[in-house]
């Protein structure tokens, strides 16, 4: 058994298909001066093609994975409209009349050199993307052949030395059991694709084979662990076999718990509530059995796009995600924009600590026009149906007032309109900044509830980037100044009498809930996929046992200690009578 | 009065200098293929001259400003040695038969150009120092005459488009009474290095001018409050002359409070201890009074040098600290290096948010040699005086534990060598990170003291990066968020029993002072400037008063009003009985 890293869960079990990575065969000719014209269309025409092809693509992904993965292919675009990649191959072209794929070929050499040279990881992301691009418009020039499927096109496990985000999708992800790439990391594109797709992916396989995987070789890779096995014998073949089957059984156990009321054994109910970045999205949430949504992330509406969406626009998704939810509460978060979320038709600066700069209610109230615009469509749909408005980042009490100034503003416009909405619509704020945790009893007079995004709070809290694999395993959730935070917020939230929940990973996390029913919370709003192994927790939780468990964890001077004591009170919890058959 | 930005305090009154902007006149002759070695001569030659004359001139400002400004041009020499400029240069001449000067401009042309295009700050920044070294090379090779200065050489006040810190350095600061540049922000090299000189700047005044400043024009110039008038009345020159004399008469007033004792009317002592970055800047604190060292930054050690700094060098370095202080006590901050402090001999990962990256104490547990190296070498000078070390950027209780762990396995060492120390040493930590004022009191059973680093603290608690020119105007230590988090800090040190200061830059913001004394902190580490002007206000205020108007503030849900609060505490405390008379 080999230990790589794994970037998307579950196992596979097959047979390999090793992608072979050509070499480009370039002509040598030079042109002569009077065919630089015809060149230089050659080279439109293929740039033309290499567009309209990423653009397809991307429409394609954006109904399969959802806008957040496509977007990935903006970057490509954006890349064939540089003028500075441009100039460089136009440059080589007309001064060394060298002719248009070899052009193409020495400028992605050139610039893929400078980057990685650089040594910035940012630039060698930029590298990686220019590659890609140019590979493709080095296969439209010299119309290279696709990429062949084996013959007998049996779905595969897919090896590959690094993988870009076309090639996947190139490869008909139906057919791919899973991936194993040699290097890589698992925030690269290719993995975010992976996990979109649902394919179990490891990386970083390099210098840990003694020979190297050929097509035909016999795979089981397991995407949580990060294991691969070479020719297994038929035992772990079994072995895997029944986890595989265990993991699908598992799935299905835990479908039929999507109508079942999410409630403690010692009558606790508990809502479980959805996170969706799209309307798509939203019918998974439902389909998972959530029952609201807590948290709509409105970024997908902006990005993706030439120019701001108009107000109709909006209140169009808006009111049809109203609708979908028959009447179950629609928490509408207001445009998050800036940091690493960036704009093609605005531009943001590029900021030395992004995480720490110019976004969200930053941005809005910076630009009232478009806060408004999108605070009006929330109004209108909201008379659809259950619909509350929620701040993020907020950092500041003048920041709530501000905001909630301009959403009376629209208000008192739609009215003087005579256009209907939720009049006792509900404002609240997200608690993500330290500073709003100190100051929750304030901000508790501003806000109708609060929206606690752990993501975001514990980055800052910790001050801790978890996208920095340096110190991504300080980010920690348990941390017990995580927990005092939390609990100081809750505690202000309930003296005020104002509802609070909890969003974020660790949200799903079902090693934390006995946090939650420790402190009271009654919502929780957490992504599609871990509601139901959240579910089915409560269903075998005690409230009573949180409170205890939870006031221990109180007392611990580490997440280490923290952690111990969640993982033990599961494990009592499935011991304790009445918890030792399954609850259905 | 023309409005502009101030960028370096002080007023300045004289006549102006407009440095030319010259435009280099460059042969157009190609070279022949048999001169390419000579050429290539020419171009070695003038990179050999300009690094000699940056080297001289890096010495020269280490003297003067210290190692922190001289850094700058650290920068300076590594494009001298970067591959990617050289071979751009290099390749020009081997392959388009262009001297070398026509070289350097045109691959200048091409980075400055390229990294404009890609809008991002940082590679912007870059783009001016290759642009400043450029034009070094192409001096060297050119020949062109040295900038030349009023024939007068009295002094002036020196107006240019841009400066740079060469330019600076170049024009004798002491003929210059004051720079006034049409662009540029507070926050370059050219800014912080008139700060360093103590020498007024104003910036920004394009598109501010009806007509064009020309030399000789009467100017006056006011650096802090960023204002200009040219060819000012004498009504306007007498009353500049007149504010100008008053500083300097307050500078003078100040320095005769250098051996008064910091204590407040009701005879509360506060003690003023320093932060400095060198054995320079140790002088300069002394002489303004410091009662000691509270934050020895000792990055200065590490930096700018080609190998991490031996035992041997540091404990020279250390003891020389210890005996200048001769008693007084010397808190020593282990290295905080990473973030944006990188160094050239030992490669740190690029970061996307380098804030919330892999610095300081995180960096030195995973790097434990590097660590017990200084650590040994701060035992070995604590046997010569009163030494304190302190751990930077402190998340958690395990941190402190394997740090302390460290120091006892150095004290161990030492003993078994028979090398002298304070043996019952003091290790504090600083606060600085939220999740250490949420765990204080944990963090107070295995520190022996706490220092505040209100700085960072304030970043992470407001999630801003106060470098960040789009919203620094949101860094807000008056920020009642900031006011509960200290005082956390201080119940919890004061309920364990251990020492609690504070340091960063509102510490020697006099408008703070009643927050301090309303929390009973006995100790403030601040920059050598701020110890007079603060202990000035020290000796005017009493203490019950700052209690009072500290429980004021702690009610109030904005900035806004504590910041009024602070201002009326010194306006009321200024008109009160038996403070109408200057104390001395």
């Amino acid at each position: 058994m080999i230990q790589a890293t794994g970037a998307s869960q579950g196992i596979a079990i097959g047979k390999a298909f090793v992608l072979p990575h050509w070499e480009w065969e370039l002509p040598d000719q030079k042109i002569d001066v009077a065919d630089l014209a015809k060149e230089f269309d050659r080279l439109y025409e293929g740039i033309r093609r290499s567009k309209s092809e990423i653009s397809q693509m991307r429409t394609e992904l954006d109904e399969v994975v959802g806008s957040e993965e496509a977007s990935i292919f903006d970057a490509h675009l954006a890349i064939l409209e540089d003028p500075i990649f441009m100039n460089e191959i136009q440059g080589i072209i007309q001064r060394q009349y060298k002719v248009a794929e070899v052009a193409v070929k020495e400028a992605i050499d050139h610039f893929v050199t400078m980057f990685d040279l650089l040594d910035d990881e940012y630039m060698k992301e930029r590298a990686l993307d220019i590659k890609d691009v140019g590979n493709r418009l080095l296969k439209h020039l010299l119309g290279a052949p696709e990429i062949s499927l084996p013959e007998d096109t049996q779905p595969f496990v897919l090896v590959v030395r690094e993988l870009s985000p076309s090639q996947l999708v190139h490869l008909k992800p139906d057919l791919v059991l899973g991936i194993v790439t040699m290097v890589g990391s698992p925030t690269s594109h290719s993995a975010i694709m992976a996990r979109a797709f649902g394919i179990p992916m490891v990386m970083g396989l390099e210098g840990k084979l003694q020979s190297p995987i050929v097509t035909g070789d016999h795979l089981v890779i397991d995407g949580e662990a990060g294991t691969l096995q070479l020719d297994p014998n038929s035992e772990v073949v079994a072995r895997y076999t029944d986890m595989r089957k265990r993991l699908i059984a598992q799935k299905e156990q835990l479908l039929k718990l999507v109508e079942v009321p999410s409630v403690t054994q010692d009558g606790v109910a508990m809502m479980l509530a959805a996170n969706i970045s799209s309307l798509k999205e939203l019918e998974t949430a439902l389909g998972n059995g959530a029952e609201g949504v807590g948290l709509f992330r409105t970024e997908f509406l902006y990005m993706d796009r030439t120019r701001f969406p108009t107000e109709e626009e909006q209140f169009e998704v808006y009111k049809t995600a109203v609708q979908k939810l028959k009447g179950k509460s629609l928490t509408i978060r207001t445009l998050d924009i800036g940091g690493d979320k960036q704009l093609d038709y605005h531009e943001l600066p590029e900021e030395e600590n992004p995480f720490l700069g110019f976004r969200a209610i930053r941005f809005c109230l910076e630009h009232k026009d478009l806060f408004k615009t999108q605070l009006r469509a929330i109004l209108r749909a909201s008379h659809y149906g259950n619909v509350k408005i929620m701040y993020p980042l907020i950092t500041s009490v003048e920041e709530v007032r501000e905001a909630n100034r301009l959403l009376e503003e629209a208000k008192r416009e739609l009215t003087a309109e005579g256009v209907p909405f939720l009049t006792e619509i509900k404002a609240g704020v997200m608690i993500e900044v330290p500073a709003a945790v100190a100051i929750a009893d304030m901000l508790a007079e501003e806000a109708a509830f609060f929206s606690i995004g752990t993501n975001d709070l514990i980055q800052f809290t910790l001050a801790v980037d978890r996208m920095n694999e340096r110190i991504s395993h300080m980010y920690e959730p348990f941390h017990p100044a995580i927990l005092r935070m939390i609990r100081t917020t809750v505690q202000a939230a309930k003296t005020k009498g104002i509802p609070v929940s909890i969003c974020g990973e660790i949200a799903g996390d079902v090693n934390a809930l006995p946090i939650w029913l420790g402190m009271g919370i009654e919502v929780l709003s957490l992504s599609a996929q871990a509601i139901l192994p959240l579910k089915e927790r409560v269903l075998h939780s005690r409230a009573s046992d949180g409170r205890y468990v939870f006031e221990e964890m109180l007392r611990c001077a580490t997440a280490g200690e923290i952690k111990d004591l969640a993982r033990r009170y599961f494990a009592e919890a499935a011991l304790a009578p009445g918890n030792a058959q399954p609850l259905i």
